[in-house]
């Protein structure tokens, strides 16, 4: 994780990032009283870029998030609430969430389209906010930019999780030294019931408003994009991006790559640790796809063996199979030469001429039991590569999701 | 699966196609001495029509199948062997399966090509098929009629199955009494190494070459590709129809219609068998979308629930949780209308009217506990409409296809 740009700063919290501030506590959707919402305060409002769930069905958070993000808003607060997704609740959710932000707005003294809010937790459930707003000024008054603040502010916005996820970077462009900081929750599992993955990564670079935007997308296609554990999406799921511009503009062309790549090292640490703290993962692997015919085909290849619950149970078992990994290959509808194309597991080649190779048996094993380990495939189409992780198919992972409420 | 054209014929082995002759018996595939070879014959050519897997990758067999309808060969026989995929086997693999087209040919005293030969088992394991033909004549000497020759070929060609799987099914069509007769394996779980889904169907009408083929195609487009386990596919999946035309020939519309009905109906009662004999599956789902803006919508909305590894554990352990199916419905692609959409689940009312809806927890839990259980879904965005078969996904799954070499 400490590969890629700029320098990761071990340990540190969000709150590392120059003037945020953090708060966290219960302001009461989980009924046992256990923290439930988190609060990330900039000192100014900021220039904001987003990234959404593609599902078609989806939370009353994402729309009103899409809605600020059209209108070209200044953010200055996120609030983050966790145990119900206000998913599937019809126009009263949309009223909900408009009255948390004008709640938030009204504790800090902004605007409430300065404030986004996002939920995270069981789909379908009425949020009926109106009984939350009484305790948003509680946890206002409670925001503090000490490291402690920050870890208790990324541990409430857990729901499966077992870890709080945090990255932070530093890095130097053309002369500027500025912060990438980011807090994410996913279960690794993509788990609509209990929501999803939320992000919200922070910058004190100046970027141009359409530069961000664009950088955002390119950081979370490699990142966030490149990670799977069952092919599901959730309708809550949301990657925000604000930059406060504190440490000085980039404009070249140059400056905005690097820029690109820090933001991407950043949602690639993020996206890491979300299917390393997989439910019920025991492995974390890692398909390289290489010599694809496109992009677009590059990414069918990687989630078709990414989804594959026969490749995934396969790794679970330690079980040599590699029949399932071509299988899933030519599923995939990319364009693959099966005369041309190579795989290799944790090293070891498998497949190439156009069909399997001897392999010994017990390197075949010792391959498949890595705790981490690298599919490396090479379609033989053209140069299009892709690195995506994904994490094994567990028992545990049909008991959590199968024995979720009984 | 009583339901449908035609009569069932209850208890009805294959063998009870007029003129087929069925043989089984070990022939030096599986090391168990095991029987791993089924042979079936017809007293003449008979027109072939067959559908076979879209995975590119695709095994030896497949290849030299497809090379015979394209060619418009009759077909007399189809000899179907277990235990190797003769998969990703390169060039010797695909002389394997010529070779053995020509043994069984020589056997029998017809040309090579007259003679399918379909593989299910392990991918990529050289299949060596010169050791295999001296028992071809032994297998072709046992060949009979009888109805215990017919169980015991179905049997022959199971794998991971643990029911033999035949449907049989008699009607009239303008007076003319003909038979659609059918046996397949399939593991339920699709399993590209131990290969996945073959079938073979005889009928006695006679319909023209064209039609017999479309009429497949419908017939498949309702049935077998109206099944998912896990959303693999493999690269040996074949289903072979063969037309003896014996019973008489059809040729009006109306008559070519109820004739694809009663092989759709034959296919349907086979898939159904698949998706029951499931590996670990303890739940059968049918899927019935309607109100879809169009057929390939209808497929894209029963796929993408039916493939959800989350929606198939929350019916593994009967937890209420219709969000699930609701965000599997929002990334399948199709056009759906949310405020418009309906769902229920075992017949109970679940979403509507843009949101969830209040439902009677014991009523919720009873609707998930059923052994069958209907998901009702109408997309609210046109007319098409289609009935799918899945099961769910359990922990025996993953013991299953995890630890299958351990």
């Amino acid at each position: 994780m400490a590969k890629g740009m700029g320098t990761v700063q071990e340990d540190a919290t969000i709150t590392a990032f120059p003037g945020l501030r953090c708060a966290s506590g219960s302001i009461g959707i989980k009924r046992d009283g256990a923290a439930d919402a988190a609060l990330f305060v900039l000192e100014r409002p900021a220039l904001y870029a987003g990234v959404f769930t593609t599902n078609r069905f989806r939370s009353a958070c994402v729309e009103s998030a899409v809605e600020r993000l059209q209108a070209g808003r200044a953010i200055q607060a996120v609030l983050i609430t966790s145990g119900n997704a206000n998913a599937g609740t019809g126009l009263d959710g949309r009223a909900d969430t408009e009255m948390l932000a004008a709640a938030v707005g009204g504790a800090l003294g902004i605007s409430a389209d300065q404030a986004i809010v996002l939920h995270t937790g069981v789909i379908g459930v009425p949020l009926r906010a109106q009984r939350l707003l009484p305790r948003i000024p509680d946890l206002a008054a409670t925001l503090a930019a000490t490291p402690e603040a920050g870890a208790r502010a990324a541990h409430a916005i857990m729901t499966t999780d077992t870890r709080p996820k945090m990255a932070v970077r530093r890095a130097e462009i053309s002369g500027r030294t500025g912060v990438v900081a980011g807090v994410a929750k996913g279960a690794g599992m993509i788990h609509p019931r209990l929501a999803t993955m939320l992000c919200v990564v922070f910058t004190d670079f100046a970027v141009p408003a359409a530069v961000l935007q664009r950088a955002l997308h390119q950081a979370a296609g490699t990142s966030f994009n490149a990670i799977s554990v069952d092919g599901d999406t959730s309708p809550n799921d949301s990657v925000i991006l604000l930059a406060t511009g504190e440490a000085g503009e980039l404009v070249e062309p140059g400056e905005i790559a690097a820029f690109t790549r820090v933001l991407a090292d950043v949602c690639g640490d993020l996206a890491e640790m979300i299917v390393r703290d997989g439910e019920g993962a025991t492995k974390f692997i890692e398909i390289d796809v290489s010599g694809a015919a496109s992009a677009g085909d590059a990414d069918r290849i990687a989630c078709a063996v990414a989804t594959s619950p026969l490749v995934k149970t396969a790794f679970y078992g330690a079980d040599f199979n590699p029949g399932r990994i071509l299988s899933a290959i030519g599923r995939s509808g990319a364009d693959v030469r099966f005369d041309r194309l190579t795989l290799s597991i944790g090293g070891l080649p498998v497949f190439g001429g156009g069909q399997f190779l001897a392999v010994d048996s017990s390197a075949a094993k010792s391959a498949m039991q890595a705790h981490d380990v690298i599919v490396a495939i090479h379609a033989g189409a053209g140069d299009a590569h892709l690195r995506f992780f994904t994490c094994d198919l567990t028992p545990e992972y049909v008991r959590i999701n199968g024995e979720y409420t009984t």
